[in-house]
């Protein structure tokens, strides 16, 4: 990693170069930073228009000196393209930033085939292409060191400059927490799309609200949303959780409902005092 | 009903005390109205410190020669409520209000128990003591006629101080609008709440609103909730509808785990081109 005078200009490569990446993209090139990409498909021309320096040939990619490499693939390709990745290429010890929403997969995914000499920062930016239409400011950016040492990227690239709030925790405690609400609220999101919900002229607040979640989960790709259940070993047992709430609730209804026709049998003479 | 020079000062008794009577009781006094109110439980004291003559005697509550009766029991409880009501005490041809959060129910039974003279307004006030803490404006008050005359009540009293939009259905495209509405989003925060979902500090904006509509939904009480589903003939559809839709987005789920346990499945080598 460069040190001294021009530490802060930090040459960064992106592998994955689809939604989520290009929105970072934007911030990390305002802040001076230089960015490569490389993905599966070819965005040669949105990075021309970005500034970007796309390579389609990955060898390519690592050969471009990178200080960071930023893994932005979906979660359920992430191993599919790592592992034929010709990592040799690198030209020194490079520090790679995974942004997957889930976290114990990548961590121990490249713990085991990234070379020794790399280090990684586990992060799960707690923001998108629509919460952080507006800047991300006052949105968390979570993060998770395997290695200790380039912590500072993180708080550099990300933090300082767009003024985000860092959170350090283990990566089983990330995933734990983030089953019982990223994962729960994108599956009411999707629930919610399934039954084509639409504004009426009756609308409660609440429901705006609802309206709203649908819009924004379908704006992320099922692929996203599939990746934080099957990569996320907490992510059953909320699916559990919501199937089990939903069942007491509509319990709770038919019991009322009993209770309800016992009232409605007794004879109009008998209930008035 | 009063008319001439006073005619904006109405005289209105309200059945029923209690949450929501008490946030419409506020407003009402406010503009100049005066209120009696009769209910189960004694709200003697809460009247008399907001101005409200309370009358434990149903018989007595009818003879205070009001001009119009707001009708704000629970859902499951207006016809208990109503039906031994000794309506031969009204004073005069009077203007009965109902608010209940289900219509074609309230429009049925009271065209069958309330006197041929009087009038009958089936409205549905589309806020709250929670979303219309802040003022009504912009809020909908759906009503319906069950007879015209005295409509201008709605926009007098209600709409015109308030500056609420007024809405006219029919109450069947009221309650189809409203299960698929109002009733999913009440069914989606008492799931939540079921499932004791607490912040988190990875919160997404998404799971924030699912907290703020957790305790939103959970502050009606658990009678209004079950009037919406027994007092709505479309409720029911709407139940089956969000079973059908999370079975969906389960079923989803578990095909792609399939889809991508054959990736896993397949060697490292066969993958690599
Ligand atoms: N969107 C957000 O708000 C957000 C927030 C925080 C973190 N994240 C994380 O950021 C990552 C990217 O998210 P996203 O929103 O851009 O959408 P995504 O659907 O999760 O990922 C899209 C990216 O994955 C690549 N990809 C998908 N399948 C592939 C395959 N079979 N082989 C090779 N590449 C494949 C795509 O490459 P091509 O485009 O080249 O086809 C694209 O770069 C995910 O890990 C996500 O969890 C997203
Ligand atoms: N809350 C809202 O945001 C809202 C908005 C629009 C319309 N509404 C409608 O307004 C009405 C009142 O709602 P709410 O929020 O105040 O709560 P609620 O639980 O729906 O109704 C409470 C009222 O019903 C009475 N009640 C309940 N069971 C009774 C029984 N067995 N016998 C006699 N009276 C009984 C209570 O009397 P006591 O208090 O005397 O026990 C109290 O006045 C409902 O029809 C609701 O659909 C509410």
């Amino acid at each position: 990693m460069s040190t001294g005078a021009a530490s802060t200009n930090l040459k960064i490569g992106i592998v994955g170069f689809g939604n989520f990446a290009q929105f970072l993209a934007k911030t990390i090139i305002k802040q001076g930073h230089s960015l490569t990409a490389t993905s599966r498909s070819d965005y040669s021309q949105i990075c021309l228009n970005l500034g970007v320096s796309f390579y389609k040939d990955v060898e390519a990619f690592l050969e471009a000196d990178n200080d960071v490499v930023m893994i932005c693939t979906s979660i359920l390709s992430m191993s599919e393209v790592m592992k034929p990745m010709p990592l040799h290429c690198l030209q020194r010890p490079t520090l790679f930033v995974d942004v997957l929403s889930v976290k114990e997969f990548p961590k121990n995914f490249l713990l085991q085939v990234l070379p020794e000499e790399s280090d990684v920062l586990c992060a799960h930016p707690m923001f998108g292409p629509e919460s952080g239409k507006n800047g991300w400011k006052d949105l968390t950016f979570k993060s998770n060191r395997s290695f200790s040492r380039l912590f500072w990227f993180a708080v550099l690239v990300l933090k300082k400059e767009e003024g985000c709030r860092m959170l350090e925790m283990s990566c089983e405690e990330h995933d734990k927490m983030a089953a019982k609400s990223q994962f729960l609220t994108h599956t009411i999101g999707r629930i919610l799309s399934e039954m084509e919900i639409k504004s009426t002229p009756v609308n409660t607040k609440g429901f705006e609200t609802l309206i709203q979640l649908k819009e924004n989960t379908t704006k992320d790709s099922f692929d996203l949303y599939s990746g934080l259940f099957l990569r996320n070993r907490f992510a059953k047992q909320e699916l559990e959780n919501l199937e089990l709430a939903f069942k007491k609730v509509k319990q709770k209804l038919l019991d009322r409902m009993i209770d309800v026709q016992d009232i409605d049998d007794v004879p109009l003479s008998q209930r008035v005092e």
